[in-house]
């Protein structure tokens, strides 16, 4: 017989009240900045037809591999490449069940809300082309199926983004780095803790073409093993372009993309040539010198990178804020010009009490092809996203989270026929704007309680027997204060003195209001 | 051959900036009014394992019915009864790939939350039936798969909940109750638009067992007949109890429960006895005065109300916000003692100028059994939930929205070459706390930029020319009072004097401070 084992499904958590204090105060720091700077909330939902996310997904070219992708329930019209709903022989409309998906990205679903709307418009008979300008922001889970999945990592994580859809001035570029300089920065971290790393996919692929890689594929492949060069090293990297290598650790043949070793050269001497960071200006001097200069593609790239240079530094944002790397490329299929990732400069140690670095926090970068992909429509794009979960764990690791939040006053529950006094007696704090609740728990032993009330962190606790109900007055319990004395005042009763006062009822709201301002 | 039309999946919907705006103060409200009672914010993820989500679904008892859900990519360990990983002959691990469901309430998922922490606990060899207290609020987005969609009614929608774990005391909700309330008033609706229904499945139930229904699965086919009364009337009710009927504009055949005349004409007198609203005293005393009184279940039922309305009436909560209602059932299988759900009262005209109502804008209750059906540990339980997008169509539809807010003060792109100027302005504006944008569109033609900043309400604009930037200053136009003044003022010169000024660029940040306090 088959059973059930109450569980999560693996990869996917649970949020607790600090974590979501947490994540709140990164949502709330970041949706000021990105309003300041003239975004506004748009929301896409959580699911959407798996091909209107295209084919631009992470790592992987098939919509199966790295998203949780399943036929709707409902059938529905098949359209040619028109955008008609094709028909049978018998001139029915044909019908099927259409693979949906969840979004594993913030950016395809905006592509796809761009796309729509132009669709929309055609449909209406309008003008092609009007590819208005369009801001937003948008925070909430994604989702990605990653069959072998590291320690701390999960399936279900919170992006925030902000897009600029419409824009093809590499100025927007520039700017969503000063956001996100400014995002981090208004939530907590100091400058210098972390550091924005800008290149262009343009100067990458103009290198390629330049070495006669031309093919988008091939050109994407090489884009993915660089991007591994962090986790598996230089050599390593040398090997998956040309005739492969043998993994270390489990000592898998991984196979090689078959480079020819001109190729190979050309490619790892670029990347070492970067290898150290350099002042803006001389990566950029190091970049015109370089024979692949001949190539418009890379040109253009380098020049855009200047511009972006500029302003940053125009603007107050020097090398302690932002560097150029021409060596770091993102794994993202859809990147087609300026891309920015923000590393976290800071450590921690790890259970072993080794120091270790979070990574990468931020990233984005100029889309220019994906709403084109959707519809034949050129539309210039270019974006950020903070990964909120990776930033949280960073605060956390790093020690850098806000004081704990106190829970609410808690009214004991002494006598069960005292039930409607401490009902009065709470719904007068409430009303004072005091957070307070009855305990409710089925197992009333005041050591239940109190254990309760010191998981919830409850800051005060309201005390009323028989003696205090005839008296009119309660016996409030400083739990706060309480722990605080705990390890200076060894005398019990003093300590008691201190931490336990009698109040009047019809006072009471006014002196926890102070007693609670004082903690 | 195919082709792909950018469409969002049926049922779902993006959400707009004021449509966002609008959720954003419901649920801030809301939350202010649960963490007053105590409660604090817990999340669970999007994705469940079908089975741990029970077969407690929306009028199905099927996984399949009403609900997205899939196979999960991943092959896992299936277990038996006693939660031991189940082996086959050859003593492997039977592995399959277990069933994931997305969410379709807040309310299983906590459940599930509750009994994996029971299990763990279990695992860790501590003593069982530990059923402490939980309290938590929680919001965000459910999925039901209704096959027939109506209109306006989503696929994906927003509820937010708070629910009490561990809890068997009615006072608990009663307390329900007053938070319902509270919420809603703090949200914005006056005292009288709203009413509060509250009933008891245990004198339903009590009921039915007194007229010899004891069958759980009748049990609740009857409660989800007597749920429709609303939709269909009680003839129709009366006929799905016994021999079925034929529905009216489909002309379909409605099976019946086959109940037998005496037990259909019991039920029926039942919910005519209290078609009519009456005081919650003279509810109490007619339950009182009926036969079924005699059954243990339906006398504890009435007693709990009689106890829920003492605490209503001794806190102020008269029959003003909340009534008892013996025909209301809910058509959702967890319940096991008190329900409540909130009618909306207000009206508004439909498109073809008919009075309509919102109808149903929350709805709890007590479902004791929940935890134990995933595992054999009996948990009491009660809570309830706002329908978050329901009571923002309500607001919408009713004229209660907050004002439009403001966009961001634009920067007008005149002159590429003043580009570095804009930005500077745009900066110095923001560190003064001001929302600003430079336009970042490829269209910039002046129409163009004037046409965003109306469709994002943008209150002023920033016009800097080549003229303006060799005097120092810019040129600002008030779109806020230009729109306001539009139709008072005729003469085009005084229109424009009363709207654009030029502004120092040294004093520029002050002065818009300022004319946006004017506005």
């Amino acid at each position: 017989m088959r059973g059930i084992v109450p569980q999560k499904v693996k990869g996917f958590r649970d949020i607790t009240s600090s974590q979501n204090a947490l994540r709140e105060l990164i949502i709330s720091k970041a949706t000021e900045v990105y309003r300041r700077f003239g975004f506004s909330r748009f929301d896409t939902p959580v699911l959407e037809y798996a091909e209107c996310l295209g084919k631009y997904l992470p790592d992987a070219d098939s919509v199966a591999q790295g998203v949780y992708s399943f036929k709707n329930p409902e059938q529905e019209p098949v359209f040619d490449t028109e955008g008609r709903e094709m028909r049978d022989k018998d001139n029915n409309v044909v019908m099927e069940n259409h693979y949906v998906a969840m979004r594993y990205d913030l950016t395809a679903p905006l592509a796809r809300v761009y796309a729509e709307s132009l669709w929309q418009q055609h449909l209406r008979g309008e003008i092609q082309g009007k590819t208005n300008l369009f801001r937003r922001y948008q925070y909430g889970p994604v989702y990605r199926f990653e069959a072998k999945l590291d320690p701390g990592r999960f399936r279900e994580f919170w992006q925030m983004d902000f897009d600029t859809v419409g824009a093809e001035d590499v100025s927007a570029d520039a700017e969503n780095c000063i956001i996100l300089s400014q995002a981090l920065e208004n939530i907590g971290l100091k400058r210098g803790t972390y550091l924005i790393k800008i290149n262009n996919r343009k100067i990458v692929n103009g290198l390629l073409a330049y070495s006669g890689i031309t093919d988008k594929d091939e050109e994407m492949s090489v884009m993915r093993i660089i991007d591994k060069l962090d986790k598996i090293g230089i050599d390593a990297v040398a090997q998956e372009l040309g005739g492969g290598r043998v993994d270390e650790v489990s000592g898998a043949q991984i196979p090689g993309l078959g480079l020819d070793a001109q190729h190979v050269d050309l490619i790892i001497n670029y990347i070492k040539d970067f290898e150290q960071h350099d002042t803006r200006r001389n990566v950029i001097e190091k970049l015109k010198s370089k024979p692949a200069y001949e190539n418009d593609t890379y040109k253009e790239g380098v020049i855009e990178l200047e511009l972006i240079d500029h302003i940053l530094a125009d603007l107050g944002y020097d090398e302690q804020v932002a560097i150029l790397d021409p060596g770091m490329v993102r794994g993202l299929g859809y990147y087609t010009g300026p891309i920015y990732e923000v590393e976290s400069l800071q450590t921690y140690k790890d259970a072993k009490g080794r120091e270790r670095r979070v990574g990468s926090i931020c990233g984005g970068g100029r889309y220019d092809g994906l709403v084109e992909n959707l519809l034949h429509v050129k539309v210039p794009a270019t974006g950020a996203s903070i990964g909120v979960d990776r930033l949280a764990e960073l605060l956390t690791l790093t020690g850098q989270v806000p004081e704990q939040i106190d829970g609410a006053v808690i009214v004991i529950v002494f006598d069960d026929d005292l039930m409607p006094l401490y009902q009065k007696t709470a719904m007068q704090l409430r009303a004072a704007g005091i957070n307070t609740e009855i305990y409710y728990g089925a197992k009333r032993g005041l050591k239940h309680q109190m254990a309760y009330a010191d998981r919830n962190n409850c800051p005060l606790a309201i005390i009323i027997g028989g003696d205090e109900a005839a008296k009119g007055v309660a016996s409030v319990k400083n739990l706060k204060l309480g722990k605080q004395l705990a390890d200076t005042i060894t005398d019990k009763n003093e300590w008691k003195q201190r931490v336990q006062k009698e109040i009047p009822l019809d006072i009471l709201a006014d002196e926890i209001k102070k007693m609670l301002a004082e903690a």
